[in-house]
């Protein structure tokens, strides 16, 4: 092993406490060094929601590896500590630390700088009880605003939003939610998929959709709504906007980096910049979807994981490739309902696809078995290949149901040999047909009479 | 559609039944006939332990399609009626319903006659108070016995033995299992696998491995050591057999079909036997394991099923081929826990092949999440092709678990791209790396350390 190999790694999120852990493992000499702005360590941000309802009782808990973790591992942590500057010929880090400035060589750089919350136009926006859900201290923040009968606003009806209403409606908040687009989960599921999800959503919600909000002020945030222009007052004691991310990308873009068409850092199946010896990874990057073929934006701590794998395995002189796309499987739950997706949904597949979708409302077990949940499931196939695209679920085991897909898309399975797989029966387990196979033949049966 | 097609099934158990079901789809103008010896039209054999114990509530609840579904579906159906004789040659079907002979021609005949128990040579089994579990009638008739407070034993700790000990347990009824092979589920996991079953069964049912029962009296039933001879009295209430089945193949033996080496009818992927128009399905049959190639007895109502989609198709004019082998992915609970597999297990992997496996020990959610439940699996993957040849799952939702690898196997996935498989993410649902691709990179691990 290169004794001399020297790993900077430029954020400390799931992707660079990755990358380090797998560099490592890979070279059990090399000098690894990370550099966070943060004042904390690896932590879960997906688990920040759950955090503030104290669901996770402690906020701290999120941190999955500390920093004395990090120094068992011999890996040099420094948190609080900003890169300012990144010189690529001489291959040296400068970097801030309160008022301290100090340099870090390095031979391989990874770079995992992330995404910053997108706030909207919003006046009054710089106020006091207006959060944004990204770090432990956004959470810290928020959690003193909870508290039973107390009036919450949140903008944005993605999964963020809606986990987030989750949380607050379980501590008996009163909870108002603003989209301004037609519907909920507009980016996440299709129309008639996340129509299932919004009928789940308790009634003493409030939902606005194809509203704005435009103003927040003293316990009242003002929406405006998009078509007929009215504008109504909410009262409310705090906003939470989780209306979508950027990649922070500045110093990858100083240094040279191709950015990709998205805005994020464009990487390879192996985790590499444009720039020689510079990785990156997680939500910074942008990758290939692996049905589409079209640039995509990392949006998910699962595949920041799985970035930093390839990263930290190759930097520290080891042979680690990724599949040729993201397959963007992800899941949620709110309101007791569970969802779950892989590949592109219809409005992300371009025109010169042609493509056959169906959906099946299933059951989890055989209709005489007591307890039985109602499991939707929608596919999207290429209308000449027959191969999978895509699916949707929503209910019972949505996640591992969508699990087997995703193996399903990665294998090019086209809708004819998944209908036939063999699943697991038994009554108090799973019908004989599970509305996995069933679904895809119902958009084989489409097929043959489009074809 | 050929108008003349009169389609002749023998037995309307789930293969037969979904036979008819399927041939009436594709040839809406067929003459469809079924015979079936007991009183009651297509049931779930499956739920019978669940009915015993009054979880499904009633028995005849299992009835998934009655003898009103099969008169508008224009199938005709006999019930009570036993086929006597076939003449292959001017293809009549002689049957017998009470004292009524009759006579019935045929196209394409489809035997779907199941199989029938296996009962060890216990003295005295003949009399009141032992029990086989394969039909309704038996349901009913063990029914009239479960009582709190009574003591009944099981012979047999395989799947079923272990269903019915659980559904009889449920009933506050003192259960003992009694199993000659040296442990519980020997022909369904791994043992490593069925010790962590059998450590979560609690202390007060009784296991008796490596024991026979030799003789039924007045109360008690005997059990003898298999090592040491040495006898001890059982007292119990009752005994239920569930020492296996055979297939039942007397009428397909007579009209000539092949029969292969496990004992089942032979049949290929279409369903089709030996012999011209006639078509086996289900537990009298026998077909190709996917992975071993070697013959594998249908033992699955969830195999029986497909069989019967293809039977049905195709001796209705339709096309329809099934996958190039059987997966045998089964699932099943007892005490809390669910089991599922896939594939061979070690033990039925001829010495031919070269195989590598490990176990990994996870956890269904991310350590900082309250709830997680433990799950363990195991694969066996080929020494030197990668290729995964099987995998067992004991925990938390190990059915789905268990369809993702059916689905990898069926796509000839190879462990290293398995293990990258982009699995769903979100704290309260799945960890970022799940246990189905942490397995993978552990076995990948010993590959490369052993090749």
């Amino acid at each position: 092993m290169n004794t001399d190999r020297d790993i900077a790694i430029i954020g400390c999120g799931a992707g660079g406490g990755t990358a380090a852990q797998l560099a490592r493992k890979t070279d059990r000499k090399a000098k690894i060094t990370i550099f966070e702005q943060e004042s904390y360590p690896q932590y879960s941000k997906c688990g920040l929601p759950y955090a503030i309802s104290g669901i996770i009782p402690k906020i701290d808990d999120l941190i999955e590896f500390d920093e004395n973790w990090f120094k068992k591992a011999n890996i040099d942590l420094f948190l609080d500590t900003r890169v300012e500057k990144i010189d690529t010929n001489k291959q040296i880090i400068y970097a801030k630390k309160g008022e301290k400035n100090f340099e870090k060589p390095y031979t391989s750089l990874i770079i995992c700088t992330g995404a910053k919350p997108t706030v909207p136009p919003i006046k009054n926006i710089d106020t006091e009880g207006v959060f944004v859900i990204r770090t432990i201290d956004d959470a810290k923040n928020i959690s003193k605003y909870v508290q039973k009968g107390k009036n919450a606003t949140i903008i944005g009806a993605g999964l963020i939003g809606l986990e987030m209403a989750d949380n607050l409606y379980k501590k008996d908040m009163k909870v108002t939610i603003v989209e301004t687009l037609p519907r909920i989960l507009a980016n996440t599921l299709d129309e008639d998929m996340s129509k299932l999800v919004h009928e789940n959503i308790p009634n003493d919600i409030k939902i606005f959709t194809n509203h704005l909000a435009t103003k927040f002020d003293e316990g009242n945030v003002t929406i405006k709504n998009n078509y007929t222009g009215e504008e109504k007052n909410i009262k409310t004691d705090f906003l939470i906007i989780a209306t979508g991310t950027r990649p922070e990308i500045s110093l990858a873009k100083k240094i040279g980096c191709k950015i990709g068409e998205t805005g994020g850092i464009a990487v390879n199946n192996r985790s590499e910049t444009s720039v020689k010896n510079v990785y990156a990874v997680g939500d910074c990057t942008e990758f290939v979807d692996f049905v589409t073929k079209k640039p995509l934006l990392i949006g998910l701590g699962s595949i920041a994981v799985r970035q930093g794998i390839a990263a930290g395995v190759n930097a520290a002189g080891g042979i680690y490739k990724l599949p040729e796309g993201i397959l963007n499987t992800s899941t949620s739950e709110f309101f007791g309902v569970q969802i779950a997706l892989v590949g592109p949904i219809t409005n992300k597949i371009d025109e010169e696809f042609s493509i056959v979708s169906a959906r099946f409302n299933g059951m989890s077990l055989p209709d005489y078995y007591p307890g039985g949940k109602s499991i939707s499931m929608k596919i999207i196939v290429d209308k000449y290949t027959g191969i999978i695209m895509g699916a949707q679920a929503v209910g019972d085991n949505a996640a591992q149901r969508v699990n087997t897909f995703a193996c399903g898309i990665l294998g090019r399975f086209d809708v004819e040999t998944f209908m036939k797989l063999e699943t697991a029966y038994a009554p108090p387990i799973a019908p004989t047909l599970d509305v996995i196979t069933l679904v895809c033949d119902k958009v084989s049966k489409k097929l043959n009479r489009e074809r």
